[in-house]
């Protein structure tokens, strides 16, 4: 988007009336729980001067829906950005659990193209690492740079579970086993110290309210990535280092043990972790990614 | 100790009256030498709302005491937390050097029951974590979170020296064995450049001058943690990522390469070292150390 | 320099008159690209009280030369220190780029000797830790310390080219192979992803303006380094954390990969990436460098 390209579709207004039937624009609500639960003082050190406009599209990871963005949403927005999130398949609002890591694809590419969205910022968190890989093979050149967010990067022919601890890859079939969909809900303890484990216990609650069961067939589906590691497409990652998802080191975890699989890649690090951020300091998560995409 | 529960023992007192016999209950002083050095404005971002009270046993590690936690304790209970310091055999006033890694576990354990202690948030600190790994098997109803901060946490028949990198347990024989009592003794600029290494010099000399000879035997005694591995006690990891005591990774350091044992746990990180901050940041260790206890 | 030597050389003016012919002096001027770029504030944190005077020798890396401290030699004189940034063969105004490691090496130890400077805290920062190597043999005498800013240690025996991942090195052969001079002249999207991270893509632009190419000689050359590893010199490592050079873990990297291997060193950790700190937050820099050299 900079330089400005006349044949771009922009969406400066939230509240744009018309959107692809299936999934939700998101919009950043001013009455939402963001209005009443932000620290602001913590995230003044975000503000930022006048950034040339760019076009993000964030693809958000399990247990989320597209309101995991409304806050980062809201800041880059503010700054003069176009954002789009998109909520794929078996997520939000769609009761179908029976999803496939292909139909997840398909969510974002059409909302993609439907929109005729081209030189786009393509932000993936968590499982939607794996989604931008996917997406990223099947529309290049709609895409600016991938960003990854504490994110999959899958080797080809890999299953998101296969990047698992052994313990964690276990207890999430037993989940799943035991669930009457084939769905995978976090226990409370698990989601409060590996997901939000810098929030207070009160944030943590909260965050948790949202939580919903996670389709399990995609996360061990093994996908086949070669003509995403063939792609010239730019990358970033953007690794925030009390992210507990996993161990970082010893063979897991998201950066250096994925990301330095992106090959040449820009590095952004904050000191965040896997979700909490998002609502107690959105503007700083803007900020790392807005750092993670521009040129 | 949240919610409240009215059987429980408090300490609201800097001053009370009876200690168990032979520990050291180290009330902060403020005339210490916290009072003349502290940095305040560098520790004001640390500043907290009102927290919930817990109730805090810190367990201090090798070549410290008790005093080690005056600052600490003293910002936890300015935010109306109970704090806990027991000092362990062979440590501070205790004239006796020749102690087992049982004696230091019986110090604590006797100490947390002679004071009907409960729902206490235990935090070990360097060698302390292979104390409170085997305080845990003991009392394990006593404890509500088990919190490690910098702190070893041992595999099942391993000693604290079988974690050493090669170079420094050698070391550590050498000087155990050029010793009367079987102690060793850190030389200054390996206490300055490994646990101290963001302090001044000044700091760093008057910081040494509190060192005293380790007992070197606990050091080297392999562990029976079978029952603590079993143990389903929440767990907390904080590491400060200045920590020079080991290097962080190739096999080696607290985190990940020894947290990861913990299973399930919650990590909170800063960007301290091993000793320094307790003195010149003590209400930044205090909110860590909170942060990895609460709810 | 502390306590205060007599016998000991300074230069405590910025303009001093004469220099050994070849090498640049490197004063800090106000009209430069500093003067209109940095960013006050955000180094504003890193004012600090009065330090102890010290001798500080500055050796840059690979695509720099002595401007590369301009910004950070001014912080440290400010804050009373003495300061050199000696240009090595090949580099700045050096016609010739045909040039050995062991010429560069010659530069340094030729710079330090005509001055007779002592107690000198040798810094060197990427490719200038192989150099600061090799000098600290020739001329153990004069060094207090040396510093190792996100620089190599090489083992015995090593090149430069040995501890990057295959595809870099594969890279530079290429880009070797295909120069007129056997230089490497780095692609502005690896140098913005890898070196100026997180820099805004003007100060990138700008930065990548100064880089020219680097001969490709030293950086495949093996070197003999059992006279370093016999010294007995006090060390340290400067680490930033969002330095992208490498992929940090994995068996690559700064930190701990090859900081490790100078046995007992003093650790110092900041935020910062490999080049851009150096202009946008020079104060943050100096201080890191004074943390790291300080006694």
């Amino acid at each position: 988007m900079f330089p400005y390209r006349p044949g771009t579709h922009q969406f400066p207004y939230a509240n744009y009336p018309f959107m692809p039937g299936g999934y939700d624009y998101s919009p950043y609500s001013q009455g939402g729980w963001l209005g009443r639960h932000s620290a602001p003082e913590a995230d003044e050190g975000y503000r930022m001067p006048a950034q040339p406009r760019l076009t993000f599209v964030l693809v958000h990871g399990s247990w989320a829906d597209a309101h995991f963005w409304d806050g980062v949403a809201a800041a880059l927005r503010s700054k003069g950005h176009i954002v789009h999130t998109p909520e794929y398949a078996g997520h939000g609002k769609d009761p179908n659990k029976q999803v496939t890591h292909a139909m997840i694809t398909k969510s974002v590419v059409d909302y993609i193209t439907k929109l005729n969205l081209r030189d786009i910022i393509l932000v993936g968190h968590s499982f939607g690492g794996s989604v931008i890989q996917k997406v990223a093979e099947q529309i290049p050149d709609r895409i600016k740079r991938l960003v990854f967010w504490d994110a999959f990067v899958l080797k080809d022919g890999e299953s998101v579970a296969d990047e698992l601890p052994t313990q964690t890859r276990q207890a999430f079939e037993q989940l799943a086993a035991s669930s009457k969909d084939d769905t995978i809900m976090l226990p409370f303890p698990l989601f409060r110290d590996l997901f939000v484990n810098t929030a207070t216990s009160e944030e943590a609650r909260r965050f948790y309210a949202g939580v919903t069961p996670e389709p399990a067939k995609p996360l061990f589906e093994k996908l086949d990535l070669k003509a995403f590691y063939a792609l010239p497409t730019p990358k970033s990652y953007v690794y925030f280092y009390q992210d507990n998802v996993f161990p970082q080191g010893e063979g897991y975890g998201w950066n250096p043990h994925m990301s330095s699989r992106l090959g040449l890649f820009r590095l952004i690090v904050s000191d965040g972790d896997h979700f909490t951020d998002t609502r107690t300091r959105p503007a700083m998560v803007a900020q790392k990614i807005y750092e993670a995409g521009r040129d």
